[in-house]
């Protein structure tokens, strides 16, 4: 699929995992990839059997490589689970998915992680190695930690979110570490960049996802003075979360799951949200006094749909005008 | 295979590799797996990706658990290779191969000795848990690492052994760490025990296999002081090793590989020594002065070999008259 002549410029997309992949996987089709910088969610990273995890920047990787298991949206296609099988026989915690293929990002990484290199580093060297010309990069070479705070206590987030299976009704979510970490570099400058097009916050999960790259020190303040359009696209649509716990969660915190709801939490900071063609009568009541909507389908099963809606949302935000709003 | 009940009594082997888990295999079938303790050379342990890898120890485990490969004789049976294709796509370091299943066993070992486990009881509960019902023991949960003196230099022993194939010639062997290692204590008092039938060194490289072992602190007073029958099986059939280098070893050390020669190198240790029919011409001038010698066949292809000449080891050191050599 072609570039899009008609859309040039830089642009910056923040994403989690598989809803915020599938979207950036679309819009490094429909620009120029060395103008795409992915600034990926590491609070869900954690170490797990020794080895240093980061599922939010390995989905990423993988997706924009063209390596992901399309039908789970994690992982790698036609991976193989024989460390898992033998590590059960030794009496391991299999709890956590590890393929014998993904193993090797966990190996090498950790590694290179203990010899001194930064994450930064290792993952620009692996895109590079799985040709990924896009720019993925973690939101902070600095460690930050999400804790969900829960019904049941505290949880570490992958204890949460994989081991529990989001079961625990949350009460809110904190993230260790997050007062001294600094946004990397190389987000900070595409942020800052004078050829920069837009700014998307991809259809992720806003409070685990999203809020971690939102709440390093500076960056609310570095969008508020923003001067390319700001567009979120909604990870709610009909009242659910494509994938994920992100309606639950809502719930459990007394909103009631809806776009508004999403439009609501990211608060003035957002110039437009991309919602779904289903959730339409939403539509009015987001405007009042919030961002411009946009309506398309958000649903991303193909290639295409996602090539489809990064277009959109690229025409969309090249139609507001920021510093008007 | 039935128990020989002719057999009576328990047996301390000292092994590495390939050869050593050959013979402790058909050990296991031949008295009850509790009387034997296998202690095995841990001086070829090394770091590898951030892994604490104990090959010596995985093969003996795996052999005993029925869980190797047959044709290789290190690594186990169906074994697949994604995690090192994957490595490979990622640029890391791929001479050392790490089967996906297998590398369960690294993982885990090397989070549990992060941990404050010791390797023994690691292995301890592995061997549980994979059926072994014999006692497997590292020589010492001390870390000893042997360095292959070359024509290009100290050599880290897996560098020698694996990356450079064996091919630089050898001078000489260090055993970094061993002046503080001590001895197991299972496998000190295995050596003590009133029962013990005999101690079988097993058909393993002299030199960078059992020489660890027998140069940990006390551990050569300990044999001298043997109330029970110390028998070797030689490597060396028709000057050449079965397998690995030891026949090259020697030749570069200005030795000629031998079966004499083997007993040379264990010096006045042996009471008896098990060579290959093959070689029956060096019976004479290794008795000279030397250990008591068994011709019978000493190649082990089939688990009927292994627990053939087991039998007819444990049958040999039983007609040996320790208290009178």
């Amino acid at each position: 699929m072609a570039v899009n002549p008609n859309i040039s410029g830089s642009v910056v997309a923040l994403a989690g995992g598989v809803g915020g992949a599938k979207l950036v996987h679309g819009l490094m089709h429909v620009i120029e990839p060395q103008q795409l910088t992915v600034v990926v969610n590491t609070a869900d990273d954690f170490e797990h059997l020794g080895l240093h995890i980061s599922p939010d920047l390995d989905t990423v990787m993988y997706t924009l490589a063209g390596l992901h298991n399309p039908d789970s949206g994690w992982g790698l296609d036609g991976e193989t689970w024989n460390f898992l099988t033998a590590l059960r026989r030794l009496g391991g915690e299999t709890w956590f998915n590890l393929g014998d293929s993904d193993l090797a990002t966990h190996v090498e990484r950790t590694c290179r992680l203990r010899s001194g290199e930064a994450l930064s580093e290792i993952t620009s060297d692996f895109c590079a190695r799985l040709g990924v010309r896009a720019q993925v990069v973690p939101m902070s070479d600095d460690l930050v930690q999400t804790v969900v705070h829960s019904e049941k206590g505290p949880l570490p987030f992958q204890d949460y979110f994989v081991r529990q299976s989001c079961e625990p009704a949350v009460l809110g979510f904190q993230f260790e570490g997050i007062v001294t970490a600094r946004l990397h570099t190389v987000a900070r400058t595409a942020l800052h960049a004078q050829d920069l097009k837009a700014i998307i916050i991809c259809p992720s999960n806003p409070y685990v996802s999203i809020a971690p790259i939102l709440e390093l020190p500076g960056v609310r303040q570095q969008l508020v003075e923003r001067r390319s359009p700001l567009v979120a696209v909604s990870p709610i649509v009909g009242g659910q979360a494509i994938k994920g716990p992100a309606a639950k969660m809502m719930r459990e915190l007394g909103v009631t799951p809806s776009c508004e709801a999403v439009s609501e939490y990211y608060g003035g900071l957002l110039d437009g949200l991309v919602i779904d063609n289903s959730d339409a009568a939403e539509s009015a009541s987001i405007t009042k006094d919030g961002p411009r909507v946009m309506l398309t389908s958000t649903i991303m099963n193909t290639l295409a749909d996602k090539i489809e809606l990064a277009e959109s949302v690229l025409e969309f935000a090249g139609d507001l005008d920021v510093l008007g709003t």
